[in-house]
Order: structure tokens, then C-alpha cells, then sequence
């Protein structure tokens, strides 16, 4: 919410009524002042499994809720006037100044209950040595298949998109994955 | 915008201002009257190429704006609560009547300067005979590779779907096309 710095903006907050406006097939969310229709729609995260040349997975421990001390793979928010596959290099240079060539979609995962789609590539970390935490990582690491910290990753899709890089590990021949059956 | 039929909704329409929140990275349009901070993000688009048993693919004549006329593939904005798989096959029922079996992700295409992310699927329609056009659609048609009706197709995307489905068609071993180098 703005703050008084901006004159433009006042402090009267928005009160939402959830109504159909006309037209429209679905409930929204309707400013009840000014009647500013908000529309929601599932937002795009764009993500990596990044490896360096030795095979090793950059895991990025988050330092911001949800699941904040938990390890993620580095991933987030698409912006408006990006591409997905710019989405997903910014993200790994903002969270851990990792630059990376990207090589194919790994997958492309749902999660309805959040409003995300998210498309995960499987990507080549280029500057392992000079990786370095972003606001939003505690700390990094460059781990090996055998030492992933499984009761530590934050999310389900986290483990989905580490099995499916797994599972293709020197392939490319193969169809994107979505959830697995019990991400359903 | 809501309509008089609605107590709850006032017809003061929103006024945006472009400027940044305190403690955000970008500029968001933030409603003069109310505060509300209106986040724009790029929306994902679910469809499909979806060709019959006899390889014959289904194009969509667009009954609304924008390029209403031209013929385009089954696919729209994906809602909240659904999955894009779901979106996908919904946007083909919306639209064509037409039931999917989706096959695979052919590709993920971005949009930046309309804010869309597109996923579309490989996929096959279930009941050629019974497709019939939906509100959104002023006909349907079942065309053979040889007479897509390229000066007539909506828009660019459409073209690069068609254009991917067709050279790895019979195949299930390649990654999602991307936005060709013209596209971007």
C-alpha cells in the first residue's frame, strides 16, 4: 500500500465485495468505493535446475516467507515485459548473482490453490565460482544428486522439479513433466 | 466495470496513477481514489493443437475481437483454481465443443509487450463429429496440414504452433519450442 510520501495517493484502503459484474462468467473482486473490478489470474513462476559443469544443483536457502530457512531452487514472479526464459536468468542473478544458459523446459507444474504456473527449465550454471546470496537467500550451496536436503526443501515442487531433473539426467528426448499424481 | 443492478458497486470509476510502492522494485498502477495497488502480471494463455485420428487439425474462425474473422487454435486465459492442463481442455469445450486428450507440451511461448505466457499442448480431439462452434466462435473447421489457411490465422503464435506441430509431428522426443528468433 502507498505511503504518505505520494500525495496521490490517499490512505482510504480498497473494500472488496466478491460479485459477478456483468458480462462475466465468474465471481471477481469489486472495489465496493470505486468500483474497480480486480481480476485475478494464476500468476507465472519461472524457475531453474541449474547444475554446474561437475553436475552439482544450485539449492538457494530463503531468507523471506513462506518457508523461509528452507532450501528452494532459485525461481519466482514473471514480471510484465519479460519473456519466461528471461524470467527465469533474472531470477537466478537476483537470488544467488548466478548466470545461467538455459536448455530446455524441465517442466511445467500447477498449483491451483495458489493461482501459480510454474515452468521450470533445466539449465547450465556459467559462473559457479562467483555465485553469491541475493537479498532474498540466506545462504547457497552446489550440491551433489546424493546430498540434496530432502526434509529441508520448501515446496512440493521443489522435490517434483529435483526428480524430474534426476530422472532425465543426460537426455533430452523427453516430454516436460507436470505435477505427478499425488500433486493433483 | 459493474453495473447499476449492483447496490454494492458505485460507478465512481478508478483513477491510476503509475508509481512505485514503498518497498517494491517496479511501478504499479495505484488507484488515486482508493489506495488499491492493481499488481499486473502476464496471464497464461492454455491451448492446443489438437488434430483428429485421420490428422486433421482444429481451427477456431474468432467471433470476437481482437482479429475476429481470422482462424485461430483452441486456447484462452487460464482461470484461478485450474490447472493449465485443465485450462486447455476447457478453452477446446468453451470453443469447439471439442474434448482433448493432451498428449505432451509442444511449446511455451512469451508474449511480452500484451503480458501473456502460452502454453500449448500437443493434443487429440476425442469427438470430431461432434465439435460445434461456441460463443466465442463463428465456425469451426477440420483442415489438413496442406490447406491451413495461413493468411487467415490470428495471430503470430498461431502460425509458430502449427509451424512446430508439424515438424515433430509423429515424434515425442523434443523439447517445447520456445518463441522462434522472429518472435522475440
Amino acid at each position: 500500500m502507498p505511503g504518505s510520501d505520494d500525495q496521490q495517493t490517499p490512505s482510504v484502503p480498497p473494500a472488496f465485495v466478491r460479485t459477478r459484474p456483468p458480462g462475466d462468467e465468474h465471481e471477481r473482486d469489486v472495489c465496493t468505493r470505486c468500483g474497480y473490478v480486480a481480476y485475478q489470474n494464476p500468476k507465472v513462476v519461472a524457475g531453474s535446475v541449474a547444475s554446474s559443469p561437475d553436475g552439482l544443483i544450485l539449492l538457494c536457502r530463503r531468507a523471506i516467507e513462506p518457508a523461509a530457512g528452507l532450501w528452494t531452487l532459485p525461481a519466482g514472479y514473471m514480471e510484465m515485459g519479460e519473456t519466461v526464459e528471461e524470467a527465469a536468468r533474472r531470477e537466478a542473478r537476483e537470488e544467488a548473482g548466478a548466470e545461467l544458459e538455459l536448455e530446455r523446459v524441465l517442466a511445467v507444474y500447477s498449483v491451483p490453490h495458489i493461482g501459480q504456473v510454474q515452468v521450470m527449465f533445466r539449465a547450465r550454471l556459467s559462473n559457479p565460482e562467483d555465485i553469491v546470496p541475493g537479498p532474498e537467500s540466506l545462504a547457497l550451496q552446489l550440491v551433489k544428486w546424493e546430498d540434496v536436503p530432502w526434509p529441508e526443501l520448501a515446496f512440493p515442487s521443489v522435490v517434483w522439479a529435483l526428480r524430474a531433473w534426476h530422472e532425465v539426467r543426460g537426455r533430452s528426448d523427453f516430454a516436460p513433466f507436470a505435477n505427478p499424481p499425488e500433486g493433483l
